[in-house]
């Protein structure tokens, strides 16, 4: 699974909170602690207003590559603060995120097209978010289209089809299972990502309705995710998924995993 | 799901002293707590020698239908024992276990054809348990076969297609997955069941193996467990799933056991 943790975030009340008063432990902290707990990248997004977000970005940004080299998800709602932050990050990371709404593909894929850089794309465009897999997957026709176009392999793109809370479903998860199971049909390179929590909104013991979702979600080809890396049930129960599904033999990665102390009691 | 409380087993080391000791309080006290955690059937199992099992049952039977109407999962090795335990019983439950192993079947399903009795069957035979799904299945053919001789409705049939240890496992619990959906395929009513804390053996941090099993294998069939009904994170998530996999409209039995306290916070 490729961890992006999510908790340098300035609308996360702590961090916003930090971010306005230059506290640079709080978020050396949380950049060491999402390493230790195995994060692939680590998500930093500035939630500030955007004529101090660049600045707020490189502030962020220096911070924690000075006590880690996890890579970053460069995360940003405006293609353009991306664009000016890309060159701040000393290797190539993950842009979070484009989608087919305005100019962001077109903004962001040339800057990227010809490095490593890997890039988190949403299923929804100018009309908002799809409510049928057929039009998100009419969606994602759309970015592949563009992907081709500037030479983006389909293995540095994580598709993330949207997940919605379940509380108002009547048929549960079913249509973001069919996107996702058809895009990995489509193309068995591809990333699937998302932010598991959005299932749970408005339930209670959201913690319990994760867990499951992220299981289901893993059965139906997510291999990229976007939490908080140092809920440890939950950072578990991803390994004994993998090992479920055939992916660890032997169960070696989740035993190695556990003898770290990323999740279960601390040895 | 069907939940078929576990915890009234005389392998269990207190319970089993329990029983030595004839501590009426604790075994009724393990009937009236499973039942308020939602069981189906609360599982009764002596665990004594054969000579004292019949009587030991009797004993354990008339406590737990003292205290709680929940129908009973009548568990013994003993086709015999079982036989002479089902008139205790006040209400028609379920019987634990036949396989195809020597007389079983031959014995359990004259007596419980033109009952409600449900019965436990698990895919092994006379050479053990089969090590490939299309021996397995090929069990269970065979199962059916009796089954049909004896007009015992698949509705009332609880398929145990054994859960093994995922430690020992290269291709994670594909077979098993294989085996209970070609299962479903063939028979839409029948239940598939089994032990799900099996999986876990031998590895750390089990609850979390568990918990991972049950929902991939949920998403496969399994609507029927013998499990602990007091692990309340293990509820939570049968209830969850059943919401993702589109089985609770709106979420309306998780919110409502999660109000009841069966997971989550206790209000």
């Amino acid at each position: 699974m490729i961890v992006i943790g999510e908790k340098i975030n300035g609308s996360i009340p702590s961090v916003g909170k930090a971010i306005a008063e230059k506290n640079e432990e709080l978020i050396k902290d949380l950049a060491r602690k999402q390493t230790e707990a195995n994060s692939t990248y680590i998500d930093v997004c500035a939630s500030v207003e955007e004529d101090i977000e660049v600045e707020t970005m490189k502030w962020l940004l220096d911070l924690v590559q000075g006590v880690t080299d996890t890579p970053i998800a460069v995360d940003s709602p405006s293609p353009d603060v991306i664009v000016k932050c890309l060159p701040f990050c000393k290797k190539e990371g993950l842009v979070n995120s484009v989608s087919m709404e305005g100019d962001k593909v077109d903004k962001i894929f040339p800057v990227i097209a010809d490095t490593n850089w890997e890039v988190v794309a949403l299923l929804c465009d100018d009309t908002g978010i799809p409510q049928t897999a057929e039009k998100r997957l009419s969606v994602f026709a759309d970015l592949m289209k563009k992907a081709e176009e500037y030479h983006i392999d389909p293995s540095r793109i994580h598709i993330d089809p949207l997940i919605e809370m379940l509380c108002t479903s009547e048929d549960g998860i079913k249509m973001v299972v069919d996107v996702m199971t058809e895009i990995k049909r489509q193309y068995p390179t591809i990333h699937i990502t998302g932010a598991v929590s959005n299932i749970s909104f408005n339930l209670p013991a959201r913690r319990i309705v994760n867990m499951a979702f992220t299981v289901l979600a893993m059965n139906s080809g997510l291999d990229s995710a976007i939490f908080d890396p140092l809920n440890a049930d939950l950072m578990g129960l991803i390994y004994a998924t993998e090992a479920l599904l055939g992916q660890d033999d032997y169960c070696m990665e989740y035993i190695s995993a556990y003898r770290e102390g990323i999740f279960g009691q601390k040895k």
